[in-house]
């Protein structure tokens, strides 16, 4: 098949509230009081967690019905760890994102769990976001000033 | 600085439908008709662009404010392209996720481009998010079944 694209563009509201546009859709991120913002919503990175436990699920669905069973539910935690030193610019020791990312998932399922084993791994390999975390990306930045 | 946990914890409402709480934020993730959703939100790679371009304005207006200049407004649009391929096991000669990231900004500034194109790497190397895209992030996913 061909590539799709995918594209969001937004502002800010405030040095820690952006307002992004994808499709149809409204998502806004902020910032906790703690770190300068107004808490108006989930940060970025619990923005790209919440990408990465969906992408889970959406992938974890397809790859049952393949197999042939169903998951009636599923639950996802995802968490991972920060320094915040690089972001700050206290040190450049640290590296600036999550250092690891830890998924578990808990199924509710009639399959054995040597299945749901097989199941995970496959999974693991065609998640796209997952794909975006654990391998390098190309990642190109450029700017433009505005004038008005 | 000690390290910071990031956690989101979900249920799957459908296929692929997931609500994701971050802290007391509900995310909600869908996919869009064509992809077997029912498009009742934003999808999860269209979640981890908006997380992008999220955490680019917070560090924006961070390093900008360390550099002395302001920006009134910031525009970011953030995208890319997926073959959908491996996502549904088609092949395996693509890789799953986003083959590469396009971040364009657009500030609303006095700061001059010299400025600016100084700004834009110091950002660069200090975006959480951004990191995770660009490098290599260790993923590690454990199944365990439910009984209920």
């Amino acid at each position: 098949m061909s590539n799709l694209r995918f594209t969001v563009n937004g502002e800010s509201n405030s040095t820690t509230q952006f307002v992004a546009n994808a499709r149809h859709f409204k998502l806004v991120v902020d910032e906790p009081e703690d770190f300068g913002g107004t808490d108006a919503a989930a940060n970025p990175v619990e923005y790209i967690l919440a990408g990465l436990a969906g992408c889970i699920n959406v992938v974890g669905h397809l790859v049952a019905k393949e197999l042939g069973f169903v998951i009636s539910k599923l639950n996802i935690n995802v968490s991972g760890e920060i320094n915040p030193d690089r972001l700050l610019g206290i040190s450049i020791h640290e590296r600036a994102g999550f250092q690891s990312i830890q998924i578990n998932l808990n199924p509710e399922t009639d399959a054995d769990i040597v299945t749901l084993s097989k199941w995970l791994k496959i999974v693991e390999n065609r998640c796209p976001v997952k794909d975006n975390f654990r391998n390098e990306t190309p990642v190109r930045l450029s700017v433009e000033k505005v004038y008005r």
